[in-house]
């Protein structure tokens, strides 16, 4: 054993404290030792330290009914100011900054709209940080952040901090973490939105004990998350959970990436507004990048029994179906949850996906996969964008 | 920090130089701990205990050509006779059982005709056994094993030892390792052979430092076996990696599973063989378990210059690139390695592969997975076996 392998144990076990509370506090210590499997004497030493720094505050909590009386329960959860992070999520046309606080909630934010594909590297990186610079004058001192999360649509090279390919730009492999944290001196994550949405979504209770955990975002294309033995995982070089992209038929539907066949040629929020426009006399729009609006129209016309519709939201769940079978082959998930704003239609995209895995795999090679579909969208990315952020100064 | 941390990081450390030795010995202690990154004091407090159990040796080297003169090196190896394992591998209509010693070599072995598709669950489990009893009474008493690997082409639960779903078996849900462990009072594992071939594969120098490797098994069916942040993954459930069963082309052709369009249903031996019986006049035979000589045959007729089979292998080769990409989309690992007994006809199949990828996955989404050809079959597998037999032991 290392010398420092005991103080590694220690600064890895202060991490799992720092985020046991964040996500489930106000706690008793007896119950952070209890969940995390630590004992009485490295919580107390561990909680004590971070009371001292400023980190935690004590609670009296209300007396428990059934508790001996008169004697309050204690408490602990984060102090809220105790730090403040970045968040800056960049979409089609849209970019938005917010600031964290220590618990995790959103304290202030703004959006700027600008025309994410007409812009070249360094007008990207410049109009960026231009943005950052404002906002973070704009706060009171005591508000200025320790560190930033980049939330981006695309593939992404955990690793480097590199953009290496997003439908929302026009160019490819910016190295925006470097550009950020030599202009603006913070420590900064760059990280894949269902990626984000994965870690917000295995942060509430119902999840958190799930190793084997799989989140598929769906939206304006298709994205997933993946933990594996309680970690998520991007792959050595970044980029790993490209499902959008995972061929559903070869010489198929042609996708954004340029290849055909695409699952999420078939099932992409730009997908099914491209389809339905073959099928019904829509107002013309920027048809790659469709509105919320226009996306819940057809629902709606679903909903008032255009048969068309329904057709077509069945057979994009088919295609989901399929790709779902391809990451319970190769994963077997304990659980695949599906989220993101497409679950708008997920009612009737759901007979598709169970006709899709059916076709595609024997139950016995999919058993022990569960499949939910859960409408938990931007506050879980957001709260997971911030913990991200927030556990690189832990 | 629990009290047995200490405890559990120094069998820990004992686990990984016993298997750093198997795979590397003879090798310096020095060598060791650099590799390994253990302290010398570490490394000499758990070898020292090692050779006191008497499952390590010290062996003087020839002195090294520009080492100080007349100090041989002190090496370290395992000590072979010092643990014996059982591997026992169920094929389709053959049982191969053999001896293992403590360095991974194989001592003895016997080969064991067995109708498996005949069997039902008690007759399978009931010949296994008498077979395994028989083998291990022939054996000196200081050859008795201690623990025993059970590799089986299929799906198996690799946490219960069942085998969920065997192509060469007619019945599912077979509790394989209960039935061995009650009967025979040995330690037993139960792995899925692409798994096996994964862990043997690993072991060799040129591999062992790669900690997200995925390995593609080419025979009957298509397997693969998966390293992740350097752990075997098999799933929560186990189960995990059944490439052969990821669809490539919805309603395709019909898979052994009962599935159509799976990709092993276009390269597999049997859907090979099955294929090539549609364009050749071919002897009648068992089409859907054809010997190696039958496969080697159609390899030899596409080196002859048979246009009908080169296109065959060309199609196989596309639909193992589709896979390759949906595997490079879901893991991006450093590298898959694509082995086992179907690479005999990989150069008529490479083309394809290269095709498939291509169609499937844009360049920036496969960048960073490196795919490697080789052909390493069976002393592999079964030095995988051995030693995870042996790892139970450690």
């Amino acid at each position: 054993m290392k010398k420092n392998d005991t103080e590694q144990i220690r600064i890895a076990n202060r991490k799992l404290i720092i985020n046991y509370v964040r996500i489930n506090g106000p706690v008793a210590r007896v119950d952070i030792g209890r969940a995390l499997n630590l004992s009485p004497a490295t919580i107390t030493q561990i909680t004590a330290e971070l009371q001292k720094d400023g980190r935690i505050l004590e609670i009296s909590s209300e007396q428990e009914s059934g508790a001996a009386r008169g004697r309050p329960r204690i408490l602990i959860d984060l102090a809220p100011d105790a730090s403040s992070v970045l968040v800056v999520k960049l979409a089609i046309n849209e970019l938005r900054i917010l600031l964290g606080d220590h618990k995790g909630n959103v304290v202030t934010e703004a959006v700027y709209p600008l025309q994410t594909r007409e812009l070249n590297a360094e007008q990207l990186t410049g109009t960026l940080l231009t943005a950052i610079t404002g906002f973070i004058k704009k706060l009171a001192r005591r508000r200025r952040p320790k560190a930033v999360c980049v939330v981006v649509q695309g593939a992404v090279n955990g690793v480097t901090g590199e953009i290496l390919w997003s439908p929302v730009l026009k160019e490819r492999n910016i190295p925006l973490r470097q550009v950020i944290e030599e202009q603006i001196k913070l420590p900064t994550t760059v990280i894949n939105d269902a990626n984000c949405l994965a870690i917000g979504i295995r942060q509430l209770p119902a999840y958190q004990d799930l190793n084997d955990l799989v989140v598929v975002m769906l939206g304006h294309g298709l994205g997933m998350g993946c933990f594996i033995n309680g970690v998520l995982y991007q792959g050595p070089s970044g980029g790993a959970g490209e499902l959008g992209h995972l061929n559903y038929m070869p010489n198929g539907a042609q996708c954004l990436c340029g290849k055909r066949g695409c699952v999420e040629a078939y099932l992409g929020d730009y997908a099914l507004f491209r389809d339905a426009r073959m099928l019904l006399p829509f107002a013309a729009e920027d048809e790659l990048h469709p509105t919320e609006q226009s996306m819940q129209a057809l629902v709606d016309l679903a909903e008032a029994g255009n048969g068309e519709l329904v057709d077509m939201f069945h057979r994009a769940g088919v295609a989901l179906g399929y790709a779902l079978a391809g990451v319970i082959g190769i994963l077997r998930p304990a659980k695949i949850i599906i989220s993101g704003p497409g679950v708008r239609s997920y009612k009737y995209l759901e007979p598709g996906v169970d006709a899709g895995l059916t076709s595609a795999l024997v139950p016995v090679l999919s058993a022990g996969t569960e499949i939910e579909s859960v409408a938990l969208g931007g506050d879980q990315l957001i709260f997971g964008a911030i913990s991200l952020a927030l556990q690189a100064l832990d």
